[in-house]
């Protein structure tokens, strides 16, 4: 496994790599779920690219861009047990260098849910992306569906801009508690940690309730919130029931419908959803 | 010369072109300066790619795009007369589907000249060179130094978003009378087309004087301005003297500065420039 750091080194050793490429970009402190991503990759490519970079302009002012959590010597570990080839790790300084200015906006998908709340957070994704995926020029790249709207934008870029790269969404990953899987995690106390699992109740009831009949999509998200009421740690931010593809929220649930949530432990931000129809 | 529509025909006859692959794109309607950007990219490349659209989201409301002059077929004779391997002509459908929302802006280098007076417009122009290059892959992209603006536009866009492309700016192509070379100006009638080398002259009595010393920027304009006023028909919309790397206006000339302008003749709006430095 190779590690580069600036464009120029990553240009050259991509060149160097058998084709189709597999790319996983992330921001490091890596766990099980981002390892799936790569198995995937590994298991449909001839090579793989990770990128680890905590891009800092998908973060607000007052989000937590300066605590989030690193372990670089782990992350290369695991990434090397895993059988990628080449990691990149580019410095803010060599993605955003002075006279930055340009920027990729997709409009409607990211207006509400995670885009209402975090306003210029997918700005900051699709312009890293699309940077991410100039340099590293994959045929395949992998997401998780755990962060749904960003795999919704990603997939509507990469179709509105024609990039030649096929976009794979992989399943969530949980711990055995049904907790999913979060860099974020690390920023539990034991406490909070202890009632993180809510989140994953909460959408599993309203698909209980989906699957026992029910279809107004507020009844739905009315069960999320009454389950989350339960926990007296979790105070939820959002919950929304939303068409799959344009993530409007509906009224009664009809063809696929993403149900996903934000809730607050503590100061800890934590995202889940699940799919319904 | 092969020729194609979608976007699946143009992919796969791209993969079969030998590289480096030059790209020139074009809205038609094609003069001699385009050719010389194809005979350019014919001596640097081992295939020469051609698009032609007019670009929909580059037209403000008021603007040309319904008038804007079309000739296909002498497009066509043109191109495989200059060599070129392939041409894509994808319709507007194409381009932009029902459901496209994504949009690339370059926010500083927009601001003012072209940009200050067609909202919108380099957002288009921006927007639809990621979505050919994306197409295309090209090695080395061909774009004519007569649209200064859109030429510093690109590359920092390229720059910024680490596109693997050589970006390449060719000398505008003139008139015998000085006129540049533009599809625009067949919308003038006989007396316009008579007054339409002001433009140049203006430019060129400014040149004139920086040779000889002169160092304020607007004294540069107050010449352009003059000289466009002994021309009935012209009536001039700006006149900038902009430094060349940032396109902010200058108060003294150093280092390079892009002198350019924007002309009414009649209804037909006409730009041209010069470097200075």
């Amino acid at each position: 496994m190779k590690t580069v750091t600036s464009l120029s080194e990553l240009r050259a050793e991509r060149a160097q790599l058998p084709g189709p490429v597999g790319f996983i970009p992330t921001m490091g402190y890596l766990h099980a779920g981002h390892i799936s991503l790569v198995q995937q990759a590994r298991n449909e490519c001839a090579s793989v690219v990770v990128s680890i970079f905590i891009n800092p302009t998908q973060f607000g002012p007052n989000e937590d861009l300066a605590n989030y959590p690193r372990d670089l010597p782990h992350d290369l570990v695991l990434l090397e047990e895993a059988g990628v080839d080449l990691v990149w790790m580019p410095t803010p300084e060599i993605m955003y260098p002075p006279g930055f200015q340009t920027w990729i906006s997709v409009e409607h998908l990211t207006q509400g849910l995670e885009g209402g709340v975090r306003p210029g957070h997918f700005r900051g994704v699709t312009t890293v992306v699309t940077k991410l995926f100039h340099a590293v020029q994959p045929q395949k790249a992998y997401f998780g569906q755990k962060d749904a709207q960003q795999a919704a934008v990603i997939q509507r870029m990469v179709k509105d801009l024609d990039f030649p790269i096929e976009i794979m969404i992989c399943p969530t990953r949980r711990e055995p508690d049904g907790l999913a899987m979060s860099s974020r995690n690390s920023y539990l106390n034991p406490a909070e940690r202890q009632a993180a699992p809510v989140l994953f109740r909460a959408l599993s009831a309203a698909k209980g309730a989906y699957e026992a009949g029910e279809r107004s999509a507020e009844a739905l998200r009315q069960i999320v919130g009454a389950v989350l009421h339960t926990e007296p740690l979790a105070k939820l931010q959002y919950v929304s029931c939303a068409d799959l593809d344009t993530l409007e929220e509906q009224e009664s649930v009809q063809g696929k419908v993403l149900l996903s949530l934000a809730v607050y432990l503590g100061r800890t931000r934590l995202i889940d959803n699940i799919i319904l129809g």
